[in-house]
């Protein structure tokens, strides 16, 4: 701009845009700095003349061309994510009065921004379903077709015969969106194959593979042959959240993704304000989905400083609608209705809380409602069974946020929930600061720790939540990180949904605020080095062991094995303490290791009883 | 009434009211429903013809006898209490625009309510001062009487020769103010005599004591001579909280009355809303008080909810304020002003916070400064110092309120302000129940306590507050009950205090809402089969002790040595639900007493390290 207007002369330009430059990233070292005077240097030097042609100047919009799209998309969607949302009739939200939107439309935006995307090798391809796991954006995933699905395939859709029990005749392949992978290279990055399944490349992102996605989008989901409460097994199954605006390498996205997959159909979620009530659900855009039979989770948000409140709400009300439909049941049990209907309701009233059955005797339960003829008091019973029947399938209530609403905001509300005793699930995204925000300090920041608030380093030590739950004695609580114990995680969201009470899971994810050195493709494995060098502890507390005489803490960490301060350095929030406030960034060092290694040992004393 | 008019007939009522008897005492069991009938019965039997003088009709008030109150007392507070503070005109208030009130005001409401009040024997007393020291409402007080003061004295102001080092030649006298004491009888059933020196009697309230408690008023506070964070001497120094509205016999006020004794000229409270704010200063009513010079503790609530917070304010406001100190000092330091006050400035930097020295080096400092004659940039230092001279003396902030504000609605806070790490005091008030409010459950009431949202027996256990703020690390806390551990509560508040950190005491506090068999003359005796029972459990963890290389965790509490059963079934929270739930109370009781024995078992391992 400076070098084609001559508005100011060029030499003075560059002085204050690299003043601008040190004002702006002094903090964090002299190498950023060097790459965005560098970057200042190039845009002068490489400037070329770009022709206009002549026509641009009366082109106009190719309107005749029929949108794909389907109409919400087309007529909400696509006009707000173009600032044109003033302009949308009132009429278009017929039907959407209460200001519920449809799910599944983040599909449909920000695609194609990924300058480079995962290239699957087949013959390297180990069949471990890591790479699905760990994507934030459920971008890459495996699927299984059957010989029929094989037969209409795209040429290009190659499978390997699927590896293991149960899964003969089948086709294994990975397949990637190349529109919707936002190419952060933590799928290659895990690939645990000798030699790696899977590269990053600007090539990968080509209409051969849209096709085969496409494809892919057609073949059913065959998750009832693996255990889908394994690593493996999960991938199978449909993610319910998919193609966030999250970052690139997000490290909170996979952690609940998965948890869709095992328990979507009939999930209800309380999402605390946040990153990931952003990434979560902003108009128009929402990532989670439903599946081909429509059911996926129900989603909402009401405030920052409410939300486990909200969650118990949804909780209280599920319990509620439940105890009217056995009243119902009652009814029936008392008329002269089939047999085959009071044996329904039987079955039903036997299994519903039993999360491997109860959506097939709800459904079979529904079916002998629909077939029944009754009339009096029992028709209507059957009624208001059929306008609750949503409700006959044991739901899944979870309230998700990260720390600023866990730790802080929401932290009154949340303990108040979690003595209640009552069954909630709690999941908690720790990114140690207030990520969305801006990267304010919150009480999960540890020591040391730069941070708004906290602009010369942390002071006090992070909050040990989990062990102030613990302190209950009747909450289920762990601390996970995908990225070092895949297993751990999945242990730990299973049994946190099993448990009929509280539960409280804290998850470990890196962010951008971490200013990680080594990026946001390595986010799983700087979950990894967080627990080998003694910055984040596994454990589960299971308050069900008590019962059978064990102690209810297992330490799932092992003792620290890497260098607790290489950790911390090879982060922006940590190392700039040192160039900024070199006197006290030692001594505030020795404080969060030791902070650290307090707390492991704290654990490891409730480990060994 | 019944009886008298005769508008139904009068077995008719009888029936009624026994009914009625029925529905709202029916849970506490035969003997209280009996002694209601009885009631009953002895109104209609004693009712007594009383002859009214037929002047009174044209009696009018002797308005022409001056009063002897204050201004505020004769203007605002007594028709206040008499309901027409509407009359009241607004200019009334000139000068009190910001709403504070004048402390002290509770002296001058309520006066001659007990029905007995303790006699003093002197031949029986050991000088133990504990009668005052568990004394409510502070209407129990030991004088120390010089000989000046004794040739003042009237008769009746009968003295003993002053006990122990230091004491040579003052004359001891337990004074009871008989217009100020609820007759509760704590004082008596403490004094740990052979022979009580302390004994309720209707015969005790005679003008004879009410003129020994106005020339007690006249004695001069001896508190340098005993160690004043001891149980005895703490009594010699004035309390700053006399004469509340709280209960006979209230679990609460002995507490913080100790505390202002010992802090109480240097205090800022912070009162959550509940009991502690009721009976804390109800206007026009306010019992904190102030010394001679005019100082005491201020005081003020703000919101159930942000209490701690509110606390939190007042000590970042007095930090700011002397920080504004500091700089002026700089500024003294630099200009040529006297060589005393440098010396006094020097001193006051060097002892500012010293709690035995910050009050002396702060007059000390004023002194010098009012006798300096400056100019320029020192005199404008010298007024900017001199203007906020209340903040010279180090500020004791306390944040004060029951478990209903610290487990539940202010819980977010608290855990908030003791993380922050900030020198805030906090003293919790724990009567196990929104006590204030009519007895709702909180998270502080134990598993089998019946409570308002607990009709049938609080099905979880209480909330392990102290251990919860444990988990910091850098938070001091303490459990304390005064009447098991007089001693270990000194050492608690002392410590909390000197701690330079965020401190929770925590103090088991009987309340009529418990219904003690004994009733509320023995709150005192409640709090020590609490401990000896082991349902309540002394502990300290003071962070300054890992400095020291040592345990930070203290137990205080022994084995229980007494029946938990007997202990809870002395209360009609526990008691009624075996009348009324007999089919759960058994397993209810069980696990309370399994809770409290767990809670005893994980302090037992963190003392024994």
């Amino acid at each position: 701009f400076f070098k084609l207007t001559g508005v100011i002369p060029l030499d003075d330009a560059v002085t204050y845009l690299k003043e601008g430059i040190d004002a702006a990233y002094g903090k964090k070292g002299q190498q950023i700095l060097d790459m965005n005077y560098a970057a200042v240097n190039a845009g002068i030097e490489n400037a070329v003349k770009v022709e206009v042609p002549e026509s641009w100047r009366t082109a106009t919009d190719d309107v005749t061309e029929k949108s794909a799209y389907p109409e919400f998309i087309e007529e909400v969607l696509v006009p707000m994510n173009r600032q044109e949302g003033d302009s949308i009739p009132v009429s278009k939200f017929v039907g959407r009065e209460d200001g519920a939107f449809p799910s599944g439309t983040a599909a449909y935006e920000k695609r194609g921004v990924a300058t480079s995307v995962p290239v699957w090798d087949k013959n390297n391809c180990i069949q471990c379903n890591q790479c699905s796991f760990v994507c934030p954006h459920a971008a890459i995933r495996p699927a299984l077709v059957d010989a029929g699905e094989a037969a209409k395939a795209p040429e290009s859709f190659e499978t390997l015969p699927a590896a293991g029990k149960g899964f003969e005749g089948l086709g294994y392949r990975i397949q990637v969106s190349p529109l919707d992978c936002l190419g952060c290279g933590n799928c290659a990055d895990i690939c645990p194959a000798k030699e790696k399944a899977l590269t990053m490349s600007s090539g990968g992102w080509d209409e051969v593979q849209e096709d085969n996605w496409r494809f892919f989008e057609t073949v059913t989901i065959k998750d009832g042959i693996a255990n889908k409460e394994s690593v493996k097994g999960s991938q199978f199954a449909l993610p319910y959240l998919e193609f966030s605006g999250a970052c690139a390498g997000c490290g909170e996205t996979p952690y609940i993704k998965v948890v869709t997959q095992l328990f979507g159909d009939r999930m209800m979620i309380a999402n605390a304000t946040g990153c990931s009530s952003i990434w979560g659900a902003s108009a128009p855009s929402m990532p989670y989905t439903k599946n081909k039979e429509g059911r996926g989770p129900s989603w909402a948000n009401s405030l920052f400083e409410d939300n486990a409140e909200y969650g118990f709400g949804m909780k209280v009300a599920v319990d509620h609608i439940r105890s009217k439909i056995d009243d119902c049941v009652d009814v029936l049990n008392d008329s002269a209705v089939s047999a085959e209907l009071k044996d329904a309701a039987a079955e039903w009233t036997l299994l519903k809380d039993d999360k491997k059955e109860t959506r097939r005797v709800s459904d079979a339960f529904v079916t002998a409602l629909e077939k029944e003829q009754a009339g009096g008091e029992a028709a209507e019973a059957i009624a208001e069974i059929l306008a609750r029947r949503d409700f006959l399938v044991k739901k899944s209530v979870w309230a998700l946020g990260g720390d600023g609403w866990a730790y802080d905001i929401g932290y009154g509300g949340l303990d108040h929930v979690l003595a209640s005793g009552e069954d909630v699930n709690v999941l908690v995204f720790d990114t140690e600061v207030y990520s969305n925000t801006g990267g304010q300090s919150s009480k999960a920041t540890p020591a040391a720790a730069i941070a708004k608030f906290a602009a010369s380093g942390k002071r006090i030590k992070k909050k040990d939540l989990g062990m102030m739950a613990i302190s209950y004695g009747y909450v289920y609580v762990a601390q996970v990180g995908m990225g070092a114990d895949k297993n751990q995680f999945m242990k730990a969201i299973v049994e946190a949904e099993q448990f009929n009470g509280p539960s409280l899971v804290i998850c470990y994810a890196p962010c951008i605020n971490h200013g990680m050195r080594k990026g946001m493709g390595k986010s799983q494995e700087n979950i990894k080095d967080a627990v080998a060098s003694g910055y984040w502890h596994l454990y589960r507390f299971n308050p069900d062991l008590k019962k059978e005489g064990k102690n209810p803490f297992i330490l799932d960490s092992k003792e620290p094995t890497e260098s607790f301060r290489d950790y911390i350095l090879d982060q922006v929030r940590y190392r700039s303490l040192q160039s900024e406030f070199p006197d006290i960034a030692e001594q505030l060092f020795e404080a969060a290791e030791g902070n650290a290694r307090e707390r492991y040992h704290t654990y490891k004393k409730l480990a060994d009883g």
